[in-house]
């Protein structure tokens, strides 16, 4: 297996726990969303990823886009540890979890809508780290009612394990911190964030631990 | 089953399409996203939906959110007609393509962040409708990308029957149309949201259709 992953792309990340979790050896690619033009808008890297978007795991001569969409594949293919329970209303909820991360915060603090805040909208740091901040801490307060609200959360989102929803959340709240965001209303969110941050898969996926780390 | 909806709310239309082809009955829950206040602001709606989104399902008990993970859970709990494919690389397909919709397109351009554009960004109407239709029509062209490009395409995203796909699709383009973003790029597209409108489980899921439409 390839991954074509950036460091920091916090979607990356998810994928890189998944892959540590379940032990799967794979080829490092860096993709830097940063360098001038983007490495992400050259053709051959466009002709993996139609959306340009980190990460891209090939398999089996297939390019695989979409982080949630790469693990539940690795999920079915390779289902030792699980990533998700067995009962559908359970595995509704870690992935109602996941997406309450994949479709209402991380979209909107994405670089390419963090520069289109600045050019064309002439939006500031000020403004856009404002921006940042309240999708962060709005979506990660949904997420700790959440949380705090089910019997099923316990020292991981859903039970003991990691599950899907965890590959979400521990890149988020890295995010978050790095942007400041203030996460004192949401202790079940740390609680959990950094219990699994610690777990050895987790570490392994950390931005700062990859080859492309600045 | 129970479903809050909102006529409008193309997460909402997504999981209706769901309920219509799978055949299953349910009471229909309007929630009106723009009364003042919002009627998803209630408590009583909070507490179903810790997120204050639509659409909410309740079956056996359950709140479930997040639409995908809805429809995930319909497709396991009532297989028949499958809403995925049987193989893992052509379920990861599948999702790939709702998630594009799912988390690089509609996030952008939902109530709440058209609202946060407007105030306290400042963005005047035409600012706010070009933002539409630059994540509408940016998406919808790595969309056609992916559709052009893969020999699984058919009269659906994927094959000739609905799937995941479709249900993401159909919503998204509709909304492109009544903000009248340019789809002349990308036929693909155009040609499978018409065939699949057109089906009797999407006509019945259609906004007009609901009890709410306005």
């Amino acid at each position: 297996m390839r991954l074509y992953s950036y460091f920091r792309s916090s979607a990356s990340y998810r994928v890189r726990i998944a892959l540590a979790l379940k032990g799967l050896p794979y080829e490092y690619r860096a993709v830097h969303l940063l360098k001038e033009g983007g490495q992400q808008m050259q053709p051959d890297f466009r002709q993996l990823s139609p959306d340009a978007l980190v990460p891209v795991l090939e398999d089996e001569g297939q390019a695989l886009t979409q982080s949630l969409a790469i693990i539940e594949y690795l999920d079915e293919t390779h289902p030792q540890p699980a990533l998700l329970p067995a009962e559908p209303a359970e595995r509704a909820r870690v992935r109602a979890l996941a997406l309450t991360i994949a479709c209402d915060i991380h979209p909107l603090n994405n670089l390419r809508v963090l520069k289109y805040l600045k050019n064309p909208l002439g939006i500031d740091q000020q403004g856009r780290d404002d921006w940042y901040r309240h999708w962060v801490e709005s979506g990660l307060a949904a997420f700790e009612r959440m949380l705090a609200g089910s019997p099923r959360t316990g020292q991981c989102c859903h039970g003991d394990q990691p599950t899907l929803a965890d590959l979400c959340l521990v890149p988020q709240v890295y995010n978050a911190r790095r942007l400041k965001a203030d996460l004192d209303a949401m202790p079940t969110v740390v609680r959990i964030a950094d219990h699994c941050a610690a777990l050895p898969a987790f570490e392994a996926a950390h931005p700062d631990r990859q080859p492309d780390a600045e």
